[in-house]
């Protein structure tokens, strides 16, 4: 037997399969490759990308050389560039704006084989830390109207280099999958005066069915209408709209429940290909009630095809709770 | 330089490289393989499918035998099920409805070799009239919100078998992406009394920069906020709502627009694995007069990864100008 699923948010509906659901251990992991170029990313080649932006952790030393455990630079090859105008022109019925915008690289660690899963809790600490700071750099500039940090993890998941690395994207448009949480978190809003993400939270302290990972601060789940086997979603458990406004004692929490589901993830389905992004509230808006941030993750386990393209519904074969199980299971000495 | 694109009717953005645009010959093809299991889409193996329910091109001998042209069976497999329940229920927060469905397989010719592009214009009809004969006939059934009409061709397209073939899924549910179409032509329509399909079509008829292929009542091209590169829409050039509505007199040159940009796409891009569907107005809607039915063509060349995945945004490496030109150049013999 399937279910349909509604996500409460964002009214997306997905199928999941309930009768033969899809265990763990079903899917094909692709294995990572390994590059034999240099890598632009390690220690001592710090001249092969562009001037760094930020550092965090290099104790001596100038600019750009090679003692830092987290460096922030441009993307050599940017999808969207500052010095771009931010023009609009119309050419008919269509619409147009200039290429403006901000790509940056956050090289999370000196060490190319070591993963954020594989990193000491205060090292991800400092990934979260730049993040941030790179966040409350970039709203200086009122062009931008959205930041996106992203990661792609593994040639299946869209990352082109190995070493280990996220990504930012600042943009001049509110991109339209957080409008649409916005659109379904206001209307929850206005119909109960309570933020739809925390009402989440709060069902769930009770079924415990989706959990994975919490801690006093955060809380790690598995979407009850994922859209993808093993998605997971992090939240902060007192409601708070900007991922910016993360404040540093708060930071260590993050790192460890962000830790704890990666880890789960990696010993449950065998290391991966996977995808996770940051959505906060986008600058000048005024949802500070309605709207939650909060960590997606998401396995590159299964392929997006022709039904998924034209109805935006999603087949899910592995049930949320199933899944959440799974991961929940694991125990991680030390967290 | 880049430049920002929105979609006239979704109102979804895309970034596109304007300034190193990605060649037809730049792009990786994955090979095609061969499996060595029994095809039980092969003629001779019609028991190891569900019995069939439409055949066309039989011109003797019972049901369920190998002499056939055109082949439907249901989905051995299948997403969701007939016999399934339509019932709703809520969990605190969240919805859920049962399993309820249709999931149905097109058998598209008996050759296991051979592809639609491959196939005599005739034969291309025939698929396209056991498409619409079966909407017709599962329309009768009012639980139905939707059909839709899609094909997955290669594996990183999603498909699991080789044998040609489409797919048909009726839902209980209106799906996102055609609300989404329907909320942005109906706010066109209610702004200027006309339809944006239509108005992007007469905007083509002058500009000719988008144009595939077209023949007296159908038009092929690369739509101007394409997510994806070498992206396709066929679209009837007289405003029609619902693909049910096709006469058999037009199947003819619907079959022919959607063969010319097949075997171009097959040509330019060496045999790439993608995806269709076709966009209709969902059943017991009343915007007949903005919502214009099309066929969307997906070529999978790109990943999409943690950007896409955050945003909804799109990075199409190929402007959509471009790669019409690159489609338009290819000259058919016949056609």
């Amino acid at each position: 037997m399937a279910q349909l699923r509604k996500d409460p948010i964002t009214s997306r509906w997905i199928i999941v399969n309930t009768e033969n659901p899809k265990r763990p251990d079903e899917f094909q992991v692709e294995p990572h490759t390994q590059s034999t170029k240099v890598c632009p990313f390690c220690p001592g080649n710090e001249a092969m990308t562009p001037p760094e932006i930020l550092v965090h952790g290099r104790r001596s030393g100038a600019k750009n050389t090679s003692s830092w455990l987290v460096r922030v630079v441009p993307n050599k090859f940017p999808a969207l560039r500052i010095e771009e105008s931010t023009e609009k022109a119309g050419i008919g019925i269509y619409e147009k704006v200039g290429g403006f915008g901000a790509h940056e690289v956050i090289i999370e660690n000196p060490d190319h084989n070591k993963q954020l899963a594989d990193l000491p809790l205060d090292h991800v600490e400092l990934v979260f830390k730049a993040f941030r700071d790179r966040c409350l750099d970039l709203r200086k500039d009122p062009r931008f109207k959205y930041i996106l940090i992203f990661k792609n993890y593994g040639s299946s998941a869209g990352a082109s280099l190995e070493h280990p690395h996220s990504q930012l994207i600042g943009l001049p448009i509110v991109p339209s999958r957080v409008l649409g949480e916005i659109r379904g978190s206001t209307s929850y809003h206005e119909a109960s005066d309570r933020c739809i993400y925390c009402d989440i939270i709060s069902q769930e302290r009770s079924e415990k069915k989706l959990t994975v990972f919490e801690n006093d601060e955060f809380v790690s789940l598995c979407p009850f209408a994922s859209r993808f086997p093993f998605e997971n979603c992090i939240l902060p458990k007192n409601h708070q709209s900007s991922f910016d406004a993360v404040e540093d004692r708060s930071l260590h929490a993050l790192a460890q429940a962000l830790k704890a589901t990666l880890v789960k993830i990696k010993k449950v389905l065998k290391d991966p290909a996977f995808n996770f992004m940051i959505h906060t509230i986008p600058m000048y808006s005024k949802e500070f009630e309605t709207y939650h941030w909060h960590v997606e993750i998401i396995p590159q386990l299964t392929r997006v095809a022709g039904f998924e393209l034209g109805t935006g519904f999603y087949v899910n074969p592995t049930p949320p709770e199933m899944a959440a199980e799974a991961l929940r299971c694991v125990t991680i000495p030390g967290l």
